[in-house]
């Protein structure tokens, strides 16, 4: 059971060699370019970490590993163009720098490459179908809340959960499945990898509102000035109807450049709704932990994936 | 072995108890629109008939023929994007009648959904994966050729063997794996389906300029008009290069809408590109025939897919 960083540098080397046989055309050029953009891997060494938990060595799923990644970063290439993003960890997007149908197409075969690299496991192949159909459905939600204004926190959840969650589990799943981990074992660990997925994201969230600038990297309450409905502001509305307080609604009627965001965070901490989303955190961090724990395996196997819990949590970006 | 309508009617069934337990939503409402524009199926009937051909029954591989129609219409809702077309068949196209993000994410949705249909069987999967990619690299040549003068004939041949020939190929090789097709003969169906696709997009070409117009049941010579670097033009500039004339560079240099296709026409037939696109389409009918002929199974069996041969080159649109 090798470390994160042992594990993510074993894999930077195998998407190097990945990225390096790539035929240099408007196809296969973007995935190239997408793929070598600095990343923290988690899905991908994820995959491994599940492996090694089961007794197996990472050597032996480095191909289910990039074929995650490489899902990933196609679900990324074309969220970017849904999003008219220009940038994309401070360099252009690939429907920038080439063009949207490039962006598409190239998207398109590296579903399909990310496909082939699970297809030799039939159960692998399905999970991973499975996993991609759900995050699809996480990323039609987000789209459809961006038109509404009754978003309840429900459905803020499931939408969260399809959308970054599934595929951490699917990561872990398909790491497990292929070290023969048992039908029991293989749920348990979708569960640490789902409940993991959703501490991240709340707690992203949560960064954005109440993280310290410095550490955060980015400037605070971004997702407040553009009226996002985050955990925080589908919470924080709620609460603040409760107790008929309305600064909440009064900024987000008002257009993102007027929105005074001092004001907002500070409403949202009076409403008590930060304690409340580091409470939702940690739950799904503790739930995450106890799945972990249920697997019956030698104790020290699991430290990796503890650490990896620690990194998420600790996330300042 | 059943005929092409008996096996269509079946298949027709298939698609619609599908698209009758779709969720009503922005993520799969696109799937059951496109799915259920009028459609002649060759690509999913051709799974049924490849699996008759070696004795299995339809009813077997009518999870695979579905798949095959998914990915097909897939590919139809993306390039539409890319060609930024407003309509198919007669009907808004889906980023028309919804919106591009919708049917960027909703085929997404679409592969994935076609893949999942594929993966129980490895071997299918990685020829639906191989398949799949080519069809990706076809569809990247198609417009990368938009963007360039020199085309060669070779170059367009390749082409459209990646972007049409090859999903007929696979889908017979798919109907035959699951039969148990030994694999020379899976070889051996991949040549039928090659060369009838190659056969068919050739007699297309070929329609566009010199079909009846009643009968092709659209305004011939559009692709002339758009300039559209079809086998006929490609062929017919070189061969007028050769000859030292220069009536389709005169009309290639003029707006679309000045161009005289009549005098195109009448060029390409004095060029003789009428006659040899013929023995082309010919020649591709002949092979795959051939390779038909050389499978070992009792004779009857074969008819269907003569018919689907004759229908093919009768094809009248």
């Amino acid at each position: 059971m090798r470390s994160f960083d042992t594990l993510r540098a074993l894999l930077e080397q195998r998407i190097a060699t990945w990225c390096a046989q790539l035929p240099a055309n408007g196809l296969y050029a973007p995935m190239g370019y997408i793929m070598q953009l600095p990343a923290k891997r988690v899905r991908p060494v994820a995959v491994l970490m599940a492996h090694e938990l089961f007794g197996g060595d990472a050597e032996q799923v480095m191909d289910e590993a990039l074929g995650i990644e490489l899902f990933h970063n196609f679900t990324l290439m074309h969220d970017d163009i849904m999003d008219a993003a220009p940038l994309r960890r401070g360099r252009p997007t690939v429907h920038m720098k080439w063009d949207v149908n490039t962006a598409i197409l190239s998207g398109d075969a590296m579903l399909v490459k990310a496909h082939r690299l699970m297809s030799a496991d039939g159960r692998v192949s399905a999970i991973f179908d499975q996993r991609a159909l759900e995050v699809c459905e996480g990323q039609q939600l987000d789209m459809a809340f961006e038109q509404r204004n009754d978003v309840t926190l429900a459905e803020y959840q499931e939408m969260i959960r399809l959308k970054t969650a599934v595929l951490l589990a699917g990561a872990l799943q398909i790491g497990a499945l292929r070290a023969g981990a048992s039908d029991a074992d293989v749920e348990r660990i979708a569960h640490v990898g789902e409940h993991l997925g959703l501490a991240f994201q709340l707690r992203d969230d949560l960064l954005d509102a109440f993280g310290d600038p410095d550490k955060v990297g980015k400037q605070v309450g971004g997702d407040l000035r553009a009226g996002k409905k985050t955990w925080l502001l589908i919470r924080g509305t709620e609460r603040a109807e409760q107790q008929g307080r309305f600064e909440l609604h009064e900024e987000l009627a008002l257009s993102a450049d007027q929105r005074n965001v001092p004001r907002m965070i500070a409403t949202l901490r009076q409403l008590g709704v930060d304690r409340e989303a580091e409470k939702e955190v940690e739950r799904h961090d503790s739930a995450a932990l106890d799945a972990l724990e249920a697997i019956r395996v030698p104790e020290p196997r699991k430290q990796p994936l503890r650490d990896l819990a620690d990194l998420l949590m600790a996330r300042t970006h």
